[in-house]
C-alpha cells in the first residue's frame, strides 16, 4: 500500500453554525441567544465565525436581526466575524455595523443559480464585482463560497470543470479563501478528493476551504480524503444544524465537534477547546428543542 | 500529494445487526420480527448477517431465543449466517439447529477481558481450543473478533501489539476471518490505519475485516482509512442500532446504508441494494420505536 499523504499540522475551522446553521432552522431564536452563541463560540478558541447573513429578511426570516446581533457580540481580538453579503445593499447594511469581512456565494452548478437567483453562473459573478470593488476600497477581506460542488439538487451531477472554473474566478476576483461546498451532501470521499485536486491545480492550496454537509453521512470520510490533499481550512457548524432544505428530516453542516475531534485524534491541531465547543453545541441543541446533531457531543455528554 | 491508495474493487459487508445491533437494544423484540429482519437483508444482497448468539440468555437477555431465531430464518444459498458463540455449551445449542458458521469473541485490552469474562487474554483464548477443535472436526467456518482494538472503556490506550498479538493468535487457532473492533468507537482514521496496517504485517489481508461504531462519528472515516490499506470486508449494523453500553445515548454500531453508500460512490461493489437496505432500516427503527440511525436512510427517505 502506498503511503497516506500527511494532513496538515494545524487546521482552522470556520464556524459557520450562526448563519449556515441558523439559516435553515424553523425554530426563531432569539437576537439575545445568538449573540450568546457567538460569544460562546469565540471563547472556545475559534478563531473564524460567520456570524450572520445581510441576504433580504425576505428570503432568511431566521437572520433578519443581522444587524443587531452583529452589533451585540463581543468582538474578541484574533478572532474573524465574517458575514455572508448577497449585493451591495447587503454590503452597505454590514459595514454601518462594523463588519470587516464579508463573504460571497455562487454555484457550480448553473441550474442551482437559475432556480436560485434566476442568474446564470456568469451574471451571478458579475453581480459581485461592484462588491468586490467596494470591499477592496474598504480593506474588507472577502471569503467566496462555491455550492453544490458535488451534485446538485436540480442537474444532478456537477462537472469538476464547472468547479474549478468558479472557484478561479472568485479568486480572480480577489477573494482570499474559496469555500467548496457540498450543498446537499451527496458526495463521496473519492469524488471530494478528485473535485478538491482539481481546483487545487488551479487556485492556491494556501486559498482553499472545503465545506460538507452530512446529508448521506459522509463529511468526516471527505473531509479526511481533502486533508491528505492537502485542505487546512474546514468549515462546520456546532452541533450539526441546518438540515437540508432539498431532503426534509435529513442530517446538515458536518458537526464541528466531530470535525475537531478528528483532527485532534490525526495530530492536527486546531486551537479548540473540544470540550467546551460540545458543551455549546448542546446548549444550542437545547435552544432548538432537540438533541445534539454531535456523535461526539453526545459521547462526551453520556461519558 | 501521494497517490492516494486504491480502495478494493469490491468489499463483503457483514451485517451484524441481529446481533450486535440488538444485544445492546432494550426495546424487546419480537422472534418473528427478528427471523423477518434476517430475510429482508439477505433479500437486499448481503451475503453475511451474523444472525445472534448462543451467550447465555442471562447476559444477554434480549438473544435468549437464539435458538428459535436461527431455525425460523429461510436460509438463502450463498449466503452466511455465522452466530456468536462463546463456549462448548454455546457451540452445541448453535448446532443442534443446523448453524455452520460461529463467531468467537476475546477483547486486545487485558482490563476489559478481565472485567467482562474474568479471564486474562490467553486464558481467553485458551478457553476457544476445544471450541475451536469441535469446529473443525466438523467443518464448521470460525470468525474470530478482537474488540477494543483502538481503546477500553477500564484500561484507556490499548497498545497495538496488543491487537497484533491476539488477531495472529485467533489466526493461527483456525479462524478464518479476523474482525478488528473499536468496541467504544473512540478511534480516528490515522490510529485506525496504524492499527490495521499493524495487523496486516502478522495476518493476511485476505482475513482481516473491520468493525468500527460510530460513538464520536468517526466510523465512515476510519472505514476509509483501511480500504486505503486494502481492507475488503467491512462489519455494519443496519439503522446503525446498538448504542454503546459505556456511553449511554451515543451512538451504535456504524450503519450499513452510510458504509454501502460510501462504496459505491468510492465505486467499490457490494451486491446490496441500498435502497431495500435502507428501508429495512428504516422498518427497523419504527420497531423499535425510533427514527433510523442512518443518514442515509434518512436522506433517501426525504428524497
Amino acid at each position: 500500500m502506498n503511503q497516506p499523504a500527511t494532513p496538515p499540522a494545524s487546521v482552522r475551522i470556520v464556524e459557520v453554525g450562526p448563519r449556515d446553521g441558523l439559516q435553515n432552522e424553523k425554530a426563531q431564536i432569539a437576537t439575545a441567544d445568538k449573540i450568546a452563541l457567538i460569544d460562546r463560540l469565540s471563547a472556545t478558541g475559534l478563531r473564524s465565525i460567520e456570524a450572520t447573513s445581510f441576504v433580504s429578511p425576505k428570503w432568511v426570516p431566521q437572520l433578519a436581526d443581522a444587524a443587531e446581533v452583529f452589533a451585540g457580540i463581543a468582538r474578541r481580538p484574533g478572532v474573524h466575524y465574517p458575514v455572508l453579503v448577497p449585493n451591495e445593499q447587503g454590503y452597505e447594511r454590514a459595514r454601518a455595523v462594523g463588519v470587516e469581512e464579508i463573504a460571497v456565494f455562487t454555484a457550480a452548478s448553473e441550474a442551482f443559480n437559475r432556480k436560485n437567483i434566476n442568474a446564470s453562473i456568469d451574471e451571478s459573478l458579475a453581480r459581485f464585482a461592484p462588491v468586490m470593488a467596494r470591499a477592496k476600497a474598504d480593506g474588507v477581506a472577502v471569503r467566496g463560497y462555491v455550492s453544490t460542488v458535488l451534485g446538485c439538487p436540480y442537474q444532478g451531477a456537477v462537472p469538476v470543470g464547472d468547479v474549478v472554473r468558479v472557484a478561479r474566478a472568485l479568486f480572480d476576483m480577489g477573494c482570499y479563501e474559496i469555500s467548496l461546498g457540498d450543498t446537499i451532501g451527496v458526495g463521496t470521499p473519492g469524488k471530494a478528493r478528485a473535485m478538491f485536486k482539481a481546483v487545487a491545480a488551479e487556485v492556491p492550496l494556501t486559498a482553499l476551504a472545503v465545506h460538507f454537509h452530512d446529508t448521506y453521512g459522509q463529511a468526516l470520510a471527505n473531509i479526511l480524503a481533502c486533508l491528505e490533499e492537502g485542505a487546512a481550512v474546514v468549515d462546520s457548524a456546532v452541533s450539526g444544524t441546518g438540515g437540508c432544505p432539498y431532503a426534509k428530516g435529513a442530517s446538515g453542516n458536518v458537526a464541528s465537534e466531530d470535525v475537531v475531534y478528528m483532527l485532534h485524534g490525526l495530530g492536527v491541531s486546531t486551537g479548540v477547546d473540544i470540550d467546551a465547543l460540545a458543551d455549546t453545541g448542546r446548549w444550542l441543541a437545547a435552544l432548538l428543542g432537540r438533541e445534539t446533531g454531535s456523535k461526539v457531543g453526545k459521547a462526551l455528554a453520556a461519558a
